[in-house]
C-alpha cells in the first residue's frame, strides 16, 4: 500500500454521504493524523442520478457493488448498503477475498453472518471494521476491545436504539400511549422501513450480540439471544414505574454466567437516578464493566449523517494507521462457540396486577410469591373506583423460574383480572 | 521482538502493585487477546523489602530504574514512579533511547517534558502511551486520537480530580466548609504528598493539557494554562449555585479559538441536570466535542488501583498488538507551538456579593453591569437581617474584558462590602 488510502464506497443514504463530506473537508487533518492521503475513488448506490448535496464527479461510479469491492484501485471497502445479506454481504465476500480491508455500518449482516466474515478477513489478512455499526458515534467497539483489552469483562450494557428511547421518554414525558407515539416517530422518519427491526429491539440485539462477543470472547450468537420489543409497555407502566423510582428502557445486557452466556435486550426497569435512567431521546449509552476496571459509562448520538460518518472515519484512519486487529478482538478462529444461558442471573421484579377488590386478594397474591420463595420489597395499592384495584409490587432478587412459576400460580388463584406484567430491574 | 512482550516495570505502589496482580491473574485473557505472551522480567522501587501482596521473587530486581530501563529483556518499560523530572524523566529517556517503547501513567512528565520526549521516542522508532495518566480507566487518550480521528475537535471538557469533586460533593452534601472536608480527605488519604497538586488544579490541569495537545495538533503547553483551584469555593457559593439550578465543578476546558488555544483548569458553574452536573464524589467524566460527531461523554473511576492498571495494561495490549501511534495522534514534529489565549470564549457569568442594604445599592450594580454592556439574566436579593443583603446574579454571556472591568467598577460604587465572586458558567 503506498501513501495513500483509496476508498470504494458502496451506498450513498445519509451515512455515505457523511463519509465523503467528511473525507472532502478534513484531508489536510486525515493526512496530518495518519500520515496517508484519504481518497475516494469510486463509490456505489442504486440509483445514479439523485442530487445527494456532494459533489460525486470525481469518483468513478459503479452500479455493481460486487465490482466496486473489487477494483484494483480500492484498498478499503466502505459498506453502507445495509442488509444481513445481499449485496451487502455478496461485496463484502468478494472485497476480503480480493484482499481489501473491509470497514462496514452493518450490524445485521455482522450479528448473522459475523463469524464467517471474520474467519473469511482473517483468513486472507484483513481486517473488518464496524464500530459505526454500534451506538452511532460512539467509540465502543474500539473502548471494549482495546480500551479495557487488560479486563476479564464482566458484563455489557446499553440503550442503543435511538428511536425506542425516544419513544419511552415521549411516552412519559407527553402521557402519550404507545401508538399514538409510534405513529409520531413514524411522521419524522425515525423509524427503519420494518419499524420491527426498531421496536422488536431486533436491531438493537444485533449491536448487543457484537459486543457480547468482543466482551466474552465467544462467536456472535444473535440467534441465541432473549429479545422482547416496547410494543408491549404502556403508559401504565411508565407512570407506576416511575412512582416507584424507575424508569423504563429498553436495555441490553450481556453477562458471561457460569452456565453459559446470558444476552437479552428486552425492557427493563433501571433506577431513575442512574445515568441510564436519565438517558432522554435518541442518545444511546453503553456500560462496560470489567474486574480491574470497575465501570466505564459512554454516551452519545446513537445515529444521524454526522456520528455515524464519525465512527466510520475512525475506522478508515485506524486502517491508513497500520492498525491490524482482530474482528472480534481474538482470532475468529479461537472464538468459543457460545453455550446460550437465558435469565440465570438472578433479578428484582416489578409486577404490576390488578386484583379484584374483595378481602384476602393481596393474601393470595403475598402467599403465592412467597410459597415460589419471592420476597416483597415494596408494595403498593393505588386507589381506585369500582371493583378493581391496581397493585404495584418490586419484589427482592429472585431467579426467573422462580418468577414464572408464581406469576402462573397467580393467575390460578382467581383475583388477578388480567395476567400481571413483570418487568425485571437491572441492577446498574 | 518474539512472541513475547517482557516488561520492566518502575514504581510498585498501588498502580505498579495492579499492573503485577492483572499481568499474572489474566495471562491467557492477555495472551488471547494479543497473540503475545506478555511477562515481567524485573521490577524496581524505593524499598526491596516491603510486603506488597503480591509475589515478586519470579522478577528480578533493580534498584535504578533507568538500569531497569536499558534491560535487554525489556521490551516496554513502565514507568509508574510519577514526579515531573527526576528518576521517572532519566529512565524515561534511557529507555526510549535503548529502543523500548514506554508506557506510563506521569501525567506531571509529559504535561512539562511532552513535546522533548515524544520527539526523542518518535526520533527512535518508540512509541509513549499514558492512557493511565488521564482520567484513571476512562479510555480517554483513545477514544480522542483513535476513535474521534474523523473529527475537527471543537471542544474537550473534564472533570478529573476525583479527589476535588470528593470534597465538593461533600461539602454540598454536608454542608461543611472547604477546609472541614480537606482535613476529612487528608485523613481519608485521598490527598497527593503536595495536596495543592490536587485542590490547587495542577494534578487535573496537567491531563488537560495532554489531551489539549492531542486535541487540537498543538505542543503540549501546560505552562499557558489558566489555572484556579478550589480552595477559595465557599458553602456560600455551592448553596447559591444549587438554588439557582447549578453545581460547581473543578472542570477543565480546552478550545481552539480564532485567536488561539484556550485551556482553562477552574472552579466552574455547570446545570444540576447534564451529565457534569450529577457527577458526584470520586468518579471522572470527560466530554469530547467534534464537528460531526457532536458530543461524546465517558464516565468512569478516575484513580485507584485496578482502574488505572486497567489503562497500564490497555497500552501495554496495544503495543502487544502492533498498535503504534505517534504520542499526541500526530507526528510530534508537526505539531504547531500553540498561541495561548486566555478566556477568549464569552460566557455567562455567576455573580455573588454582599451590597450594603441602602436605597440604590442595587441600582448602581445594574448600572455598573449595564455600562460594561454585560446584561443580567437572573438576579436574587436574599432575605438578610442586618445592613449587608446578599445578592446573586446570573450575566447573560460576556467576555471576561468586560467582567473583569464591571467587577473593578463594582468596588468603586462604595455599596459592596467586599470583593464580588464571579464563576464562569460553562454551556454543557
Amino acid at each position: 500500500m503506498s501513501g495513500r488510502i483509496r476508498l470504494g464506497i458502496a451506498g450513498l443514504g445519509t451515512v455515505g454521504v457523511g463519509v465523503v463530506r467528511i473525507v472532502r473537508r478534513e484531508a489536510a487533518l486525515l493526512s496530518a493524523r495518519t500520515g496517508k492521503e484519504i481518497v475516494i475513488s469510486a463509490v456505489s448506490a442504486r440509483t445514479r442520478d439523485k442530487d445527494r448535496g456532494v459533489p460525486l464527479t470525481g469518483y468513478d461510479w459503479e452500479d455493481d457493488p460486487v465490482t466496486l469491492a473489487t477494483r484494483d484501485d480500492v484498498d478499503v471497502f466502505v459498506e453502507l448498503m445495509g442488509g444481513s445479506d445481499g449485496p451487502a454481504k455478496a461485496a463484502t465476500e468478494a472485497a476480503l477475498k480480493a484482499g481489501k480491508d473491509v470497514v462496514t455500518a452493518n450490524k445485521a449482516m455482522l450479528a448473522v453472518h459475523g463469524q464467517a466474515l471474520a474467519e473469511l478477513a482473517e483468513g486472507n489478512g484483513r481486517v473488518i471494521r464496524y464500530e459505526a455499526a454500534v451506538a452511532g458515534g460512539i467509540p465502543v467497539v474500539k473502548s471494549l476491545i482495546e480500551g479495557l483489552a487488560g479486563n476479564a469483562i464482566t458484563r455489557v450494557m446499553g440503550v442503543m436504539n435511538g428511536t425506542c428511547n425516544y419513544i419511552l421518554t415521549r411516552m412519559e414525558s407527553a402521557g402519550l400511549p404507545y401508538d399514538a407515539v409510534f405513529e409520531e416517530a413514524n411522521q419524522l422518519g425515525f423509524l427503519e422501513a420494518d419499524p420491527e427491526l426498531d421496536v422488536g429491539g431486533i436491531d438493537a440485539g444485533h449491536k448487543l450480540a457484537l459486543l457480547a462477543s468482543a466482551a466474552f470472547g465467544t462467536q456472535v450468537a444473535f440467534d441465541a439471544m432473549e429479545l422482547e420489543g416496547i410494543g408491549r409497555l404502556t403508559i401504565e407502566d411508565i407512570r407506576a414505574a416511575g412512582d416507584m423510582g424507575y424508569r423504563i428502557k429498553l436495555l441490553g445486557v450481556a453477562r458471561m454466567t457460569g452456565r453459559g452466556l446470558e444476552q437479552r435486550m428486552a425492557p427493563c426497569l433501571v433506577p431513575m437516578t442512574s445515568p441510564l435512567g436519565q438517558l432522554e431521546g435518541g442518545t444511546n449509552m453503553v456500560v462496560l464493566e470489567g474486574d480491574t476496571v470497575e465501570q466505564i459509562v459512554l454516551r452519545g448520538p446513537g445515529a444521524g449523517e454526522g456520528p455515524t460518518a464519525s465512527a466510520v472515519l475512525a475506522d478508515i484512519c485506524d486502517i491508513a494507521r497500520g492498525v491490524r486487529l482482530p474482528v472480534f478482538g481474538q482470532p475468529a478462529s479461537t472464538l468459543a462457540a457460545a453455550t446460550p444461558a437465558r435469565s440465570v442471573t438472578p433479578a428484582a421484579y416489578y409486577l404490576r396486577m390488578t386484583l379484584q377488590d374483595k378481602p384476602g386478594a393481596l393474601a393470595k397474591i403475598a402467599a403465592v410469591l412467597g410459597e415460589a420463595g419471592i420476597s416483597i420489597n415494596r408494595m403498593r395499592q393505588y386507589d381506585h373506583e369500582g371493583e378493581h384495584a391496581p397493585v404495584l409490587i418490586v419484589t427482592h432478587r429472585t431467579g426467573r423460574d422462580a418468577l414464572d412459576r408464581a406469576l402462573s400460580a397467580m393467575e390460578r388463584t382467581g383475583v388477578v383480572k388480567s395476567s400481571p406484567v413483570a418487568i425485571r430491574i437491572e441492577e446498574v
